[in-house]
């Protein structure tokens, strides 16, 4: 049984690299490639998705896990061995659902996508991506389709992402959530708006770069395992657990883009930073869900890093480094404009109370597409229509309206944006249960340490990987399940005392 | 036949784009990935090579290379598909006499060698690489026994990388040119040496990059097919056609290290991105030996770049940009001090004269530790004295001495150096030619122009790729065999006016 265990751990090896290598391709496709090299790489990533799915979907590796069952069985669940095993069954079993052909040519559409759109949105030129998503659209159907039967076409997209969520649980879910974050949002706007000039002056890269990277240093998140470097709409990616690398954009006239992106995705990089080493190369060393990752990038950028006791530390450091434009600035003026709640345009730059209806819009206009019941050629005026409706704004263009986010761009349409929403929710559970158990991380982020609360969170969520199920680790972490009680809480005593709401 | 040389192209366009991507994990490995992405990214490496070897050595290519035979045989020499075919044949029998297994043994030894090297080079400590060295030097020594029978151990790694090269024609070769250099060099560092004080004051790295990134852009170096970045050792890679970058290193008290590395690497990447664009992805789309490859490298750095006539035009751009330190410089005393014949410790920052005597040295060492004369703990002595007796200089330590260059750190001992001699040989050669053709390139030149030399280059020299081998093309550009007399009479002249040489 061991020596089959071994080729097992060997044949996940190889297919984790071939996955890692095309993460490399990726990432060098949107950092650091000239623009000369995007056929090429459309056709190498195609080839490293298609000789890793060859792997995975090999039927001597299902034949090898059906030998490894008994050997699985007889160990408790929550062994290593019991987990890897599991782990890798459920990913042989939803790959061997898709041919190899079929996913290589999904990954060179998507790396072509990537390339038009990084040129067509500066262009504001929707037109120059519209048959591409059509056939993006077209693709992320016939992918679903390999999962027949489902309850419904999205739910087998969003499975991959957060597995065993779907439609059914979801939109009830949301339902509750913005029942209750609507009245929040309208007493909020009915104010007047905070003042966040403070924010919109110019501050110069180097500075903001050196301030962002000291933070997240402080977060902890390891640049020995790590770096940070630009792109055109940040993200974390992985090629080892020795090299879990993050990217951000900086806009030199709005000190916030830059700093919350960066602590955003120090928040997904220390969670696979986290992860136990000797789970190097196996199915385990990953983050569990997208909603579960996505609560570690918004609980560092938004319960730690956007937190009163984080500026008081932090605010006198940024106006020694930003003298000219912050130091006549009071701390609380700054505090609420980095809080500052508004009907706006772009997701990744929302408040935290808004935030959740962008994605709801996305998520809506992903089933829309999915069913059927939406065109492409439609979806900027849908954009428009659900902005307008939901957010009481619409965007002037299609750069920062349904082109804003890459996700369409770079991957399928469907269960690419539910996950946002689950963290946000997700976050406020999981630090509402790190501080009961260290009353005191309130405290020590006040004095700019966060070696309890990053403690905690290894020791409790990252040092797993994928070894349990996010609902597993809902409930093995809170003692419950997934609940926006704690979420709602958290908006309701934050926001409610920076506008004095009832 | 058709459908036959289809498919060899689609199996060369496979075996193609996994060296292109191991050449990309190279280049992320020399430029930006982290300490803690090493052990990965050796295994990664390991498994693209052997995932490309596999292929290249699978029998079926075989046969359908000798199904193509009579194809190949139908047609003109020097048609496409003929040098097509040639030159698949040729890599696959090379390859055949390799196995897999060994292939991925010394490409994940390389790999965490160069890491070695890479710290243990500015600790100065031999010792960390020295056992890892000695297994280098066991696996050159098997890889080149694959290649049994042959005249010398060292020629089957020199055939590698200079196609029909071996030592019996180099040591001649090498032989005559020491004797014609030899006197050279010491009429010359017989007189007071050249005054290079000039170059050894602070020139801020920005500056030095800009002006350098404004030289090659006007060579001709496309910078939407390539970039420009940091590494340790300077050095050429290329994922397609549409992607070929460099990379430099820069040091802020020394004008010249920066500056002509980057026109060296930048006269690799232009061969490179003059190859026609239909042999992307096939074996004729890389330059078709070192030391032609070199030739390119040298003329563009040396023979333009180090000329009098570029200067004329760029040293009053130069003193622009660096007015508190060059604008009392004359330009003649510039030109002499970038000019300047030493007796010196490093190759790469070597002058024109002397270059050729630190290729020797390791040439002859290679020779030596391959042929069991030299024993890899004796190599930082056996280099002290070869210095010590050719260029009156010993190194005071190793990572200026036996460390300094990259080759045996990052690959095999043996056919590592004999190409930049040939290559000077040659750019020597390519330039008089070009010359001869059209007179008016030295005052194109003077006028900061190369479009008529870069067209010649192109033309004559660049987008054939390797569809002749070197001796073919030699032939065939020059209308004769390699031959040493234009660099010799191009340093006589050079040389001869600088230090009024009789």
């Amino acid at each position: 049984m061991e020596d089959k265990l071994q080729e097992l751990k060997a044949r996940l090896l190889e297919i984790n690299d071939l996955h890692s290598v095309e993460a490399l391709l990726g990432w060098d496709q949107s950092t650091y490639m000239p623009p000369g090299g995007g056929a090429a790489r459309a056709r190498q990533s195609a080839l490293l998705s298609r000789l890793a799915h060859e792997r995975l979907t090999d039927p001597a590796l299902g034949r090898l896990l059906d030998d490894l069952r008994p050997y699985e069985e007889s160990l408790p669940y929550d062994a290593d061995d019991a987990a890897l095993i599991r782990v890798a069954r459920r990913e042989f079993e939803r790959a061997i659902k898709v041919p190899s052909a079929f996913v290589a040519q999904l990954s060179g559409h998507t790396a072509h996508m990537y390339q038009r759109w990084a040129e067509a949105r500066p262009a504001n030129d929707f037109g120059r991506v519209r048959d591409g998503l059509e056939k993006t659209l077209d693709l992320s159907r016939q992918l679903a389709d390999y999962f027949q039967p489902y309850e419904h076409i999205a739910d087998p997209l969003i499975d991959w992402a957060d597995y065993g969520m779907k439609v059914s649980v979801i939109r009830p879910l949301f339902g509750e959530l913005r029942h209750q974050l609507v009245p929040i949002v309208k007493a909020i706007t009915d104010q007047p708006p905070a003042d966040d000039a403070c924010l919109r002056q110019y501050f110069p890269e180097k500075a903001q770069w050196d301030f962002a990277v000291d933070v997240i240093r402080r977060f902890g998140y390891d640049f020995d395992r790590g770096r940070l470097d630009k792109t055109h709409h940040p993200f974390m990616t992985k090629f080892s657990l020795g090299d879990c690398r993050i990217t951000t954009r900086v806009d030199e006239h709005n000190l916030g883009e830059n700093l919350f992106s960066v602590m955003h995705e120090a928040g997904h990089a220390m969670y696979e930073q986290g992860i136990r080493m000797d789970y190097e190369g196996t199915p385990l060393a990953n983050g569990t869900s997208a909603g579960v990752h996505e609560s570690q990038s918004r609980l560092w950028e938004n319960i730690v890093g956007r937190s009163p006791g984080f500026w008081e530390y932090f605010y006198p450091q940024l106006q020694a480094v930003f003298p000219d434009q912050l130091g006549a600035v009071p701390q609380d003026t700054f505090y609420r404009a980095i809080n500052k709640v508004e009907r706006s345009l772009i997701r990744t730059a929302a408040d935290e109370v808004t935030y959740n209806l962008h994605v709801m819009i996305r998520f809506d206009l992903e089933l829309a597409l999915l069913e059927g019941k939406l065109a492409v050629a439609d979806l900027p005026e849908a954009w428009r229509a659900r902005y307008q409706a939901d957010l009481g704004i619409a965007p002037p263009d299609d750069k920062d309206g349904c082109m804003q986010d890459v996700h369409w761009y770079a991957g399928v349409i469907g269960g690419a944006f539910q996950g946002y929403t689950l963290g946000n929710i997700l976050a406020a559970q999981f630090f509402a249960t790190a501080c009961a158990a260290h009353p005191e991380i309130p405290e020590e982020i006040r004095q700019g340490r966060f070696a309890v609360l990053h403690g905690w969170l290894r020791e409790n969520i990252y040092q797993h990987g994928s070894k349990f199920t996010a609902s597993e680790l809902i409930e093995r972490v809170t003692g419950g399940p997934l609940s926006i009680a704690p979420y709602i809480a958290y908006l309701r005593e934050k926001y409610g005392a920076l506008y004095n709401l009832a």
